[in-house]
C-alpha cells in the first residue's frame, strides 16, 4: 500500500486516469498472469472481477479508459489483455532500476523475484558504508553512492528505490534527481519532497496491517 | 500496494465500507500524524486532500462513512481525527503480531519502525531452519515453527505476517489458521487460499514500480 504524490501544484487534467484505476490495472494483470499459468486463456469481466472481489462493471469501466478489450461471447483473451495492460503500465519493456541502501530491506528487495517478473531489473546497488561497498549481494556488486550519476548514465537507469534510514532519505532522493532519475519508490519511513518532474511513491508497510485489523475489528462488530 | 481478498463468495453487504475508503483512511491518518509532528493542529478537508492529491469532496465523503468529524470554520481537529481513525481501523490498541520466515525480508520487517508506530507489535518470530532457531533478531528470539500454536496462545497473537519462500507459504498459512490467527499479511510472491473467517492481504512490491512506470510513460506521451 502506498501513498502517491504526483508532485503537481495544478489540479489533474480532466482526461487523466484516476490513480485508483492504475493500481487496479496491476491487480488485473497479476490475476490474468495467474490464470494463464493455470492454463485458462479467456475470462469474462464478471469472473475476473469475482477473483478480486470487484464487480464486473468496475472491471469494464476501468479497462474502458484505455480501449476495447473484450469479445462478445468470449470475454477477454488473457494473453492479449496482459500485453495491453503491460503496454499501458509501461512494463512492456525492461526498466533498469537503481537500489539505494543495502541494509536488511535493501537486501530483501534485491532478492525479491517479483520485480524482474514484471519488467524491473535492478542493475545497480549503492550504499555509503565502506564495509558494504564492493560486496556482491544477489549477484550485484554494491557501489559507493558517489558513483551514482556515472552508473545511471552507464546503465540508462530511469527509476530508483530508496531503502536507507529515514534521516538519509531526502539526501539520497536529491542525489537520484541530480543523476537524472525520473521516478522513485521510497521505502524509508519518512516523507520526501521532489521536484515536479519526478514521480514519487512512498511505501508504508504498516498500511497492509491496518487494512487487516480493520477487517478483524469490523467482523467482530458485525457479529 | 496490495491485493485484498475478503474470502467471501457472497457479494459485499450494501452497508459495507468500500476497501478503497479503508485504505485512504490509512493515508489520512499518516498525513494527520505528519501535521501534528509539524505542529499543526487543525486542517480543512481541502488542505488535507491537497496534501494527498485528493479533492476535498473525496475526503469528506470518505470520512462521512464513519461519522461527523469537522467543525465549521475550523476544519478537522488533527488529534481528534487521528484518534477517531485509529479507532475505526482498530489500531487504538496494540496488536501482537507473529512474523513467519526470517530471511532477508523477514529480518527487514522485524526491524521496520513503521509497525510499532501504528500499533503493531511483532512479539514472536518463527522459522524452520535449525541454524536460525534460537538466534535473536531485532531483540526477538527466533522460534521453531512447531511451537507456533503455543506462542499464539501465550502472547494472544491475532495477526500474522508471512515472509517465507513461495513454495512454503500455503503450508505456513494453514498453520497460522490452525493456531487461531484471524488475519494474515502475505509477503510471499504467491497467491494463498484461506477459509472465509480469516482476512488476507497479499503484498506485491512490484505494484509500486508499475505505478511509477505508468507515470513516467504517461508523462512522455502527454508532452
Amino acid at each position: 500500500m502506498s501513498q502517491r504524490k504526483n508532485n503537481r501544484a495544478e489540479p489533474p487534467e480532466s482526461g487523466e486516469v484516476p490513480r485508483a484505476v492504475v493500481s487496479r490495472l496491476s491487480l488485473y494483470l497479476r490475476e490474468l498472469q495467474h490464470l494463464v499459468a493455470e492454463g485458462t486463456h479467456t475470462i469474462s469481466s464478471g469472473d475476473l472481477g469475482e477473483r478480486l472481489n470487484f464487480t464486473d462493471a468496475q472491471v469494464r469501466k476501468d479497462l474502458a479508459y484505455f480501449g476495447h478489450f473484450g469479445y462478445p461471447g468470449i470475454g477477454y483473451r488473457a494473453d492479449e489483455l496482459i500485453a495491453a495492460i503491460r503496454k499501458i503500465l509501461g512494463t512492456d519493456r525492461v526498466w533498469p532500476v537503481a537500489m539505494i541502501g543495502i541494509g536488511n530491506l535493501g537486501r530483501a528487495l534485491l532478492g525479491y523475484k517479483g520485480f524482474s517478473r514484471q519488467g524491473f531489473d535492478i542493475v545497480a546497488a549503492f550504499d555509503t558504508d565502506p564495509t558494504k561497498i564492493g560486496i556482491v549481494v544477489e549477484g550485484i556488486q554494491v557501489r559507493d553512492i558517489v558513483t551514482l550519476a556515472e552508473a545511471v548514465r552507464q546503465h540508462h537507469i530511469r527509476l530508483g528505490m530508496i531503502a536507507v534510514p529515514a534521516a538519509a532519505a531526502q539526501n539520497v532522493a536529491d542525489m537520484l534527481v541530480g543523476a537524472g532519475i525520473e521516478g522513485i519508490v521510497n521505502f524509508a519511513p519518512v516523507t520526501i519532497a521532489l521536484p515536479p518532474h519526478v514521480s514519487l511513491l512512498g511505501v508504508d508497510l504498516a498500511i497492509e496491517l491496518e487494512q487487516i485489523s480493520f477487517d478483524v475489528v469490523n467482523r467482530q462488530r458485525k457479529s
